[in-house]
């Protein structure tokens, strides 16, 4: 078979691997969530099944790639952090994306009906994805304050819309209020229509999900069938801030010191 | 907020636009599908309902990107052609990568119960990806001759193999019986031992499948409720040889003349 | 001796090769020509002298550099084409552009004092390059036109300019009297002003230069010493449109038919 | 003039930008300097002229390039280091490579005659360059230690090979007879066959030479016409050790602490 003759199509193949010794970022995002929030009928200004579920699927991308160290999420957006070591895929940008991409798409279509047993998934949602290299621990610790800075900015902006929205305004009208508005405005805003206090509302929706590997005590069986506690690393998620630098202090075993 | 102290973070996204006026091939490959396919039980050397889940997700990635002119699918891996004018996406390599895989990854778990209705998908499937720039039509028909060379060759030696292990042989004996074979022993040892004409078998099987965009004619209603025939655009699914002129003759609106 | 530890480094070195089959346009610019212009008493708008060593530089690259079949020069650039069959250090591109960058910059201080015997060189000279590549004829082509276009609306206006400069005017009047004018608006200038007819001058200020490989008889001794014509490449310059076909169609071994 | 019909082509020149806050290192290689050396008669092992010509060139580089905080060389190639926070060309890669590569290449040959008063230039020589991000400072300190650890390698191995070929053995002789050892067996060779303490050779052939810019005080007349001295940055020439920490520690202004 005259395959020999074909394969040097495999030379227009190019290398793509990044360069040694950086923070990997891989940050996917929802395609055309606006449109399938809507079909889906997500609660607004959040939707808590919609926001366990992409949770549920960063878990799952962690445990299956073992070099992603943290995962931060907020909306339909999620970055993955590759330690800098890594040699996942030899570094190779487009399979590296396209797989995390891949499983991510997969689990959430997969993971659906646990978190919306009464909501059939209309269409198959997609998501997209790219790379990002960070030489030094500050700028992938600004690349993450960036992000959370971004979640906050949004909440407090959708916070303030949706409540205008469902008090009877129309979505222009909600949105010329807001125009030109700072935060205390909308602290305010908030505080005096609607009795709301920001801070009061759900660290998730204000902070996003932060997603890491913590040691934790699992209860199993040894051969002679007496329970015995097993240190394990697992995931998990919480909605901290990782701007300040208390975090990284309580965790240090991320090796992201400044 | 401080949001503007970060943004310098995005500086480190790299343009990864292709050039212009090339052919991109988008190929995606399953990962750990040998696994995958154990764990669900598929009919080897083909199982067919695998096959046509894998055709109706190409079919809806077709649909969904217009610029694809052509799809080539073969086991568990699937080649896209966008037309060399593309500027899907200003032609960013990631973003057109991670798409086309996110919506194949996510209609093959929404479509499965279609195709396999007594089946539970037991884990979420992953794809990756990668995107190829073909110059000239001469190269982008040599790598889809590459790729149904491939099919043919591997269904040709998968398909001995099967028959040798389902006659009794363990998979080790049968690796040994195929080591050195030439297509013609092959071929002769599927006819003798176990009266196979190979060339009667499915054409799915030793050609793969080929989608491209034909106008069909499609009966509606027009607004006075009589049957209307309309001409449109649509994915049609073949299994044909791609590797001589014929094809191309036929289907000259793709534009590979050579 | 520890070399082994340290030669890590050398995985920060990413390939950088060109994908096959396209053309490969290198061009070099001189850095800071106004004032090396300047500094060595140029003639403007043109010196015929300075372009001569340009036109001297290119070829003994194309000596060098078997696989360049056409180079296009005017100003202080030059571009040079290499064949799409090129495999030129593996298509590598930083090597490809630094070495003709190099090589030109080389001749042009070596072969200095032959064009300028009364002008001492004032201080080195430096050039920058970029490599581009262009998939289809038609692309090449059009870079060209680009080039050789750009070059007859710099001559023009320069010539413009330096007429009125040199007839008296300053650099500033002159500018603020071409501002807004159309090529027939500087034709009639130079004409009605200054008597010149634009398409009298040079073909090498209006056109630029054109450098291939054409056979010619050359005239050499033989074993006995009898003297006998020998057919050889040599590095031809001339000072002609490459915009229309007719370029094109004399020399069809260039292969840039389209 | 149709300009704008053509422009679309450069829409294939590619960004190459270096990703901010990595070390770019810059090396160059002499391009057939072992033809160049025979031609012009270098002494071997070492030709003292011919290295003091490359720091120079160097010195002028970095004159140029202020972005540049230290300069390695040793035999026919040269290392630039561009501080992390450069935005020299905004890091595009191929045009840092080239300016630098040129801007060597033309003091090479612009200063040949000042260091060869006595021998003409043949031809002119040529080099390569290629660019290099570190993204730590351990990378960018082991790639330098790399290069010195390389250039004692070589130097001690042509010390001893034409010490050899000096003696009256033939290159080939010279070769078998340095087969296999280690750095002890040619030290020992040095002293037992050629009286020569290795350790006593200059330093620029066992080290290499490190140009850094270090403040000095220069002399020079104020307005008055009174002598004063001013403070400034000039480049200086070393050939020190530069793989432990001695030279980091005396010159925390390099800032590449580990």
């Amino acid at each position: 078979m005259a395959k020999s003759k074909y394969e040097y199509v495999k030379q227009f193949e190019k290398d793509d691997s990044l360069i040694p010794n950086t923070w990997l970022v891989i940050r996917l995002d929802g395609h055309g969530f606006h449109k399938f929030s809507d079909r889906h009928q997500f609660e607004k200004p959040n939707d808590h099944r919609a926001l366990d579920l992409m949770n549920k699927c960063a878990e799952a991308v962690m445990i299956e790639i073992h070099d992603i160290i943290l995962a931060y999420g907020q909306s339909d957006e999620y970055s993955f952090i590759l330690k800098k070591e890594s040699n996942l895929f030899n570094r190779r940008s487009a399979k590296i994306v396209s797989t995390i991409v891949s499983l991510f798409t997969s689990n959430y279509v997969f993971h659906w009906k646990t978190y919306f047993p009464d909501k059939e998934l209309q269409y198959p949602p997609s998501f997209d994805g790219r790379a990002v290299q960070y030489p030094s621990n500050n700028n992938l610790r600004d690349y993450l304050s960036w992000r959370q800075a971004d979640c906050h900015i949004n909440n407090l902006y959708n916070t303030c819309f949706w409540a205008l929205v469902h008090s009877g305004k129309t979505e222009n009208e909600a949105e010329n209020a807001l125009r030109g508005t700072i935060s205390s405005d909308k602290n305010e805003l908030l505080h005096s229509s609607f009795d709301i206090n920001y801070n009061n509302l759900p660290e998730m929706y204000r902070k996003g999900s932060v997603l890491i590997r913590k040691e934790a005590n699992l209860m199993t069986l040894n051969q002679k069938g007496v329970e015995v506690i097993r240190k394990k690393k697992v995931v998990t998620t919480s909605h901290v801030d990782i701007i300040h630098d208390k975090f990284w202090k309580e965790n240090p075993e991320l090796n992201v010191s400044v």
